[in-house]
């Protein structure tokens, strides 16, 4: 995977106390990506301009304005990456939703949402899937050493599907909101089975990226870092397992614990 | 300050490979703070309910939507803080750029913004306000000492305004736009001058970031983390300095070095 086309580079001043060196550094691009649905202007996203099209099918489905890859008929990259174009049977109330309800979101990863935690009409998620406390350990070791754009740029964000098969799928961006977007696109797009899955995810826990999870269908949803309260409570309400702190052989199951096999 | 009103404890399982102890928790509070303008429900954002007032005028300020504390009239906080009522005087072109652009930010503190990089109609800031080496090493040191829901939580960012008399301001929530949004707000809010200020964020500088800071007219913006190439590029093109990778003894000036005093 090539991704140095996501990479500029700048010439800074070095100081370290009061010492000046001229030295090139590496940052990470970030774009306006433009979303065009049925030939209208949706929402734009601050994103890194790479993996597009799921990025796109993932917000859509995060925001159930479409509900499977079946909805869409066509799906474009134009005007050097920064435009998708969507052809879709659509979902006007969930669009209309997101118009609304203008929610700023609160996480990493930055966002708009139509979704409100109290309103979300999904089934409590009651999938039998099972882990073991060393797979997520294990799991999460690996999550962040293959994480080639943070590790040039400490400035991305990375998700990451662990399928039943133990495959695993993984985007980065600069939001994290995205990340989880494009991962979930990613899925679909290759007609994987994320109903038993473990989503792993570099940032916090805020209401919204478990609220991702409860969208997709994913049961499990694990961070190295904190969850927020309303997190730990959308992700009670939906019956989702919510692991914070996962560091090391120590994690924390903050809610429905029965599917962590110890 | 009281901040343990913001904490929320919770009952969670404590897994140390295969042993599990079932322990107390504390989580941040995390709610969906709606903001009214002039009567209508403009938007609603995510984020730790404290300080709702300076939050709204940061935010009102940073979209342009009203260009200082005397378009605001009336602030109130109803609804058990959940609800910010204000009564102003505004732009209504920034309203509707709010709205039309309706952009999804990147950066951990999500948010929307209707500014638009390219096309931001602020003057390049001249300001002659130096600072030393030192004082961004010794006050980045503080800001990260005083972070009491940090230390209790490792869910919130924090913004920090130096000011030209030394003295400080601060400000904490989930995510770190609201953390600026909420910081500068308490400026205007005691009459504080921030066009000699340096700004801390725990956080990225992605775009929007150095955004506010060109919004808000401060000169500095200081991260103990990177810039992304639009946050560097933004930070150029309107006169800012912009300091990344902040720790101990050294940072990385990625522009307009003439204001650090070496």
């Amino acid at each position: 995977m090539d991704n140095t086309k996501y990479l500029k580079t700048v010439l800074i001043d070095k100081l370290i106390e009061n010492e000046v060196t001229q030295v090139e550094d590496v940052t990470i691009d970030e774009s306006r990506l433009t979303l065009y649905l049925n030939g209208e202007k949706t929402i734009s996203m601050m994103c890194i301009p790479k993996d597009q099209d799921a990025h796109a099918i993932g917000f859509l489905m995060s925001e159930n304005v479409i509900s499977s890859l079946a909805d869409i008929h066509q799906i474009e990259i134009k005007e050097d990456g920064l435009r998708v174009d969507v052809t879709a049977t659509i979902n006007e109330n969930s669009l209309a939703n997101l118009y609304k309800e203008k929610t700023l979101v609160s996480g990493c990863g930055g966002g708009v949402t139509g979704n409100d935690e109290t309103s979300l009409k999904i089934p409590f998620n009651q999938t039998s899937f099972k882990v073991t406390p060393y797979t997520i350990s294990s799991e999460i070791k690996i999550f962040y050493r293959e994480s080639e754009l943070y590790e040039l740029t400490g400035c991305v964000h990375k998700a990451m599907i662990y399928l039943l098969d133990g495959s695993t799928i993984s985007a980065e961006d600069i939001g994290r909101h995205n990340a989880i977007d494009k991962v979930v696109g990613k899925c679909k797009l290759q007609k994987l089975d994320t109903t038993k899955s473990i989503l792993f995810v570099s940032g916090r826990l805020s209401s919204e990226m478990v609220t991702k999870a409860v969208m997709h269908r994913v049961p499990i949803i694990v961070s190295r870092t904190a969850p927020t309260y309303l997190g730990v409570q959308t992700a009670h309400k939906h019956g989702i397992t919510l692991i914070g702190f996962a560091r090391g052989k120590k994690m924390n199951v903050y809610t429905h614990a029965g599917r962590i096999d110890v």
